[in-house]
């Protein structure tokens, strides 16, 4: 079975679908393609808290309306360290931008209504999906469907299919790949329980590790501590859990933690990592195919929103203007942007761990940057630009 | 032979003398003991930036007015990389604090000049120089002098005496010591020909590793090249030496070198160090004896005349108001100053040297974050108020 499209685009994840809704209200046709069902994709918990590039472009494909009545609206961050809470008032100090909290479950929902309505073709389950003749002028993805082989050629391929999926690792061969692990993992857990601090996300750095409290909404919150990354889910009961949050906060913020059975516990490693180029001639990487943060930067979905900013740009350049600079400058423009938030994610993650080979210097150092940062403005400023997202 | 005095200054470099003069403006009588004589102390080569805290010191203390007719004051300075050079705009985004190029030889010689147009005493060439009691009420310092057994008893005694002195060693059981040694060295070259950036010191990032062009006065350069730690001088011809900062800078800073032959040749170590605490009853470490920067932030020299500032008034305080607290607070309030200045220097030298162990990830996120520093006034102003100096 064969099939004709402009843009074939592999991952039905939020980088993906967010390709497909815009090339969509630019006139392109597309199709996505995914290994998983539409259930598996909507079960990953993920990040939850976007930039204002972010929302606007969310807007600009038609899917602005539920996040703009629903996602909380956070003007600050605050860091707690020595047993002491300084704000940072990112709004403030960036001349009014803010970051929106709201869960990418509900993002990739929305994405997924958006297209449903539109008619859009999503092929979920696709079995041993393969990428072939990117380099020439018909690229073809095939895969099986319901034990069937099937075809889609196509003038581009997208691949919005993360980490793990088939678009890199078709290319492995001419990718440069940058990479930096870090010896401690995040034990996440998700409860149906008021957000200990509904207006800004709370880092902690203490002795016992990183903290971090987040949010999906007014009633479901997220919450993290750093763990040794050798630890199973199973060592911690949500009481363990709860108990060493709370003592890695200030005594004010403990207090008012809510607690309140989890609904999802998990632990995740921490990862840096960029492929270079982001460009195969017709195949594009974009998003978590082709960079991974770690998560201390919020800088996942925001990186990915952008790539696709991006690739969406290049492509309607390409059909519109039949210009293919966009195309051109595809991987370079993102690389730039994708680098200094590979930076700024290194760097706060850094500065808010503890990390079991730090020396006494590097541990003063960590104190003295904490010190240096809530109480210079320059500083404090460099943090909230970074934040809510450099410009494009 | 014995003799009293209300201050023992142990060391007579530019803290040791500047601590003296200090006192004496106060009224509070005191002695040097040096271990070198005067003119070894002027011929070592030193540090050349200092901030206007520095120089607002030196006036308090009497001999500001040769640097403020000779000293060369920089608005900016200079970052080349990849080739193109970035000019960091200190003045303006500092609301108008700058820096002072002046020799430290020379700060030497105006501080000894002043020291003995007051008739104060200083004892060079004193051996075997031991430091007692200062856990009581009664300190004493001891040394050999041309044969001669003598001791000196004091109320306090300030170690002035530099990284290898004999005061830290002396407390050497009580130190917590916090240690960053780098792998690589910087090769000096001192030449009387007109800098090639004499309004700014210019920080060069390439492949070929650090540069730095700095000066110390209108006719005289100092140059430095970053180098492996084996490298010895007489590997570096000038010719070597001059061909090769060349190729770390940009074309055209390049073209403007103005070369002739060294008057000083050396490789020096980076090292970060701190010994904590600065305060062992009646004995105090003030300036090198205490903590150590690798040069690249300029800022060993301003960083002990800060200690010497908080020493100054802590005795004066003692003295005229017959209150402790000034001493009692000494060490912490130095070690605030001296961690953020560690770490800047810290941070600036991982900034701009290559590292030979350092992975591509590393290498993309220096050049990330030097793409950041330029483009970002917050940034950039981060980077300026730390040169010129924090707050004290």
């Amino acid at each position: 079975m064969n099939q004709r499209t402009q843009v074939a685009i592999i991952g039905a994840g939020p980088s993906g679908l967010l390709l497909g809704q815009l090339l969509h209200k630019a006139g392109i046709d597309n199709v996505i393609v995914e290994r998983q069902s539409g259930d598996y994709v909507l079960g990953r918990i993920r990040a939850g808290i976007l930039e204002q590039v972010t929302v606007d472009l969310l807007r600009e494909a038609g899917v602005g309306e539920r996040v703009g009545r629903e996602g909380v609206v956070h003007h600050s961050i605050e860091l707690v360290f020595a047993g002491t809470r300084h704000p940072i008032d990112v709004h403030g100090l960036t001349g009014g931008k803010v970051v929106t909290a709201y869960g990418q479950t509900e993002l990739t929902k929305d994405l997924m209504e958006a297209r449903a309505a539109a008619g859009l073709q999503t092929v979920y389950e696709a079995a041993d999906v393969s990428l072939h003749g990117h380099d020439g002028d018909a690229p073809v993805v095939r895969y099986r469907k319901d034990g069937q082989s099937r075809e889609l050629r196509c003038d581009f391929i997208a691949g919005c299919d993360g980490f793990h999926g088939v678009s890199r690792a078709t290319v492995k061969d001419h990718v440069t790949e940058f990479e930096r692990v870090y010896p401690f993992g995040w034990l996440g857990v998700l409860a149906d329980v008021p957000p200990v601090s509904p207006h800004a996300i709370v880092y902690g750095n203490s002795e016992r590790g990183f903290s971090l409290c987040s949010m999906r909404s007014m009633t479901r919150s997220r919450y993290y501590v750093q763990c040794p990354l050798d630890d199973k889910v199973e060592d911690w009961s949500d009481q363990r859990f709860w108990d060493e949050l709370r003592r890695r906060l200030d005594p004010e913020l403990a207090q008012k933690v809510v607690t309140g059975p989890s609904i999802e516990k998990s632990i995740a490693p921490l990862r840096s990592f960029v492929a270079e180029p982001l460009r195969f001639g017709r195949l594009f990487l974009a998003g978590d195919a082709g960079h991974i943060v770690p998560p201390t930067g919020a800088k996942g979905l925001n990186l990915a929103a952008t790539d696709v900013k991006y690739l969406s740009s290049a492509f309607i350049e390409h059909y519109a203007e039949r210009s293919d600079a966009g195309i051109d400058s595809y991987s370079q423009r993102c690389l730039r942007r994708i680098w200094k938030a590979e930076r700024f994610s290194w760097w706060l993650t850094n500065l808010m761990h503890r990390f079991p080979d730090t020396d006494g210097f590097g541990q003063r150092v960590q104190e003295a940057e904490l010190d240096y940062l809530v109480n210079s403005r320059a500083a404090s400023t460099a943090l909230a630009e970074n934040y809510v997202g450099l410009p494009l």
